[in-house]
């Protein structure tokens, strides 16, 4: 983790922690979020594009990379790679709004588009590849996407080492399995707690049963929360994760609503999950055996800003 | 001004100034944003109130402190009041919006509802007033609050001190009389240039005339300009003011767009302004004798993020 943070330290912004003294009083807690809406791209996703680029030799980056992405991650993607300076590759479904893939395409990546399933992206994506080389970096089952995405936690546990609890949300589990792993490592005694939307809770099920569950029809507002956790995810989450805890789409859009509104900041509605489990009261009720929130140092993290200003939920 | 920056110094916040690299890319130029959004109350207002309220003789303010707002001072006066522990009374205009006055309210100010008009705010003032030996603190037309207002700009050419050309939007003027006093003093080389909706140009016209002429139907998207420039504000900015712009409401819209999805941050019309000066060219067009913008170091008043997300422009 922290030769992910040294690897990527050139590239990345080191981002803000803000602190919001009306949410403390509203919620009787006190709050530091960790803005990665600031982040390059506009998300947590730069630091593990970033970590896998920088990870790779020399002659395997030349080759190039590649990954198909309808959303941040291919942006993320492309922007790393440029400034590496070797060639990517990105599968973008015919569906993706006209606007993400003008960014990967902007940040000077190939763009390929396809089919809309999982089949049709990773056919597309093993066709473009053939035998050039190329190496494929999974948006969130990897092993070095996973430690750079642990970097944004590792920098907010840095900059405030008493947190009680460390809240993210979940959809593959890149970050939440990098948070948890950055947050074990520097701050042991916080607990990381996972949140997820009701109407996405493949790892909420997976966690209960010890079984990773698919996701079968996810839907939510949060769209960076609507895939799978991965396998290395789940592993992770499993072992290091305290809990997960569900979230109404009523309370994910008052969060985001009440984040723009008092902090004057614009996140994503998958940034605003983790805040959603305090309107939700969903932490305390939960599980029994959780502490109660009264008092408590809460880190979040707030993992996006990109959003349709033409398409609010309000 | 330094005298002003120390007195508020323990209930002020000391806001960020942030850079944004795509928007340089854009403009061809380098920006550094004061984010007075993220001042308290939401506005550089509090700045100004709270000199106000600081600088009043303790006899003086324990009778209290009032005025007429429909908008950020009277939240302004209010918390700053609750800091020093003394009453306020805000007279506020019935068609005020609810929250602003619920806002004034939660500060625990007193509230008096009076008819929309400037006689009928100003008639309600000195009726509640009365005997009671309250000091009327006026939005912008009073020095103390002048002061105030002008140590954000303060704050940031000492932040960022080489600075070719400061922006600010103008309304009554007391932020760009500040801001003109703050940069003669410090940052003497800089130009200063304040900006102006086309639909709201009292100032340009008075600017340009050498004469204080009123606001005539004022109709703008950015409502914190709609005020007509006072008679303090108008002898400096005369003086000390290098020329004033003005904009077209499309271009304040894009630029209010431009900073929520590239920066992250939300900010009102009337702190979008500035920025729609180098959307609308309006710098390099209003005055041949002008500088051209082209790689320049612009340092851009943000001044405040209180926007209804019932009713965005676009």
């Amino acid at each position: 983790m922290v030769r992910a943070a040294e690897r990527i330290r050139p590239f990345a912004r080191r981002t803000p922690v803000l602190t919001a003294a009306s949410l403390d009083a509203l919620f009787g807690v006190r709050f530091f979020f960790k803005c990665e809406n600031f982040q390059r791209v506009g998300a947590f996703k730069f630091r593990g594009a970033s970590n896998a680029v920088w990870s790779l030799p020399e002659p395997e980056a030349a080759r190039g990379v590649a990954t198909h992405s309808s959303g941040n991650h291919g942006a993320a993607l492309a922007l790393a790679a440029r400034l590496r300076g070797v060639p990517c590759t990105v599968v973008v479904p015919r569906n993706a709004p006209a606007v993400k893939r003008a960014a990967v395409a902007g940040y000077g990546a190939e763009v390929v588009p396809c089919e809309p399933t999982l089949e049709a992206r990773e056919a597309t994506l093993a066709r473009v590849i053939g035998g050039s080389g190329q190496t494929v970096v999974h948006p969130y089952d990897d092993a070095r996407v996973i430690a750079g995405q642990g970097t944004a936690a590792l920098e907010l546990v840095v900059e405030v080492p008493d947190l009680d609890v460390v809240l993210a949300p979940i959809g593959g589990g890149g970050l939440v399995a990098g948070t948890a792993l950055a947050v074990r490592e520097a701050s042991p005694g916080a607990r990381v707690v996972a949140v997820e939307p009701l109407g996405a809770d493949d790892a909420y099920r997976s966690f209960r049963s010890g079984e990773r569950l698919p996701s079968v029809a996810p839907n939510t507002i949060a769209d960076g929360l609507l895939t799978s956790l991965g396998v290395r995810n789940f592993e992770l989450v499993r072992r290091y994760v305290d809990d997960i805890v569900r979230v109404s789409e009523e309370a994910i859009v008052q969060a985001m609503r009440l984040v723009w509104e008092r902090m004057k900041i614009v996140i994503e509605p998958s940034a605003a999950v983790p805040l959603a489990a305090l309107v939700d009261g969903a932490l305390e009720t939960s599980d029994a055996t959780a502490p109660p929130m009264a008092g408590k140092r809460i880190g979040i993290l707030l993992s996006g800003g990109n959003v349709d200003l033409d398409a609010l939920p309000w």
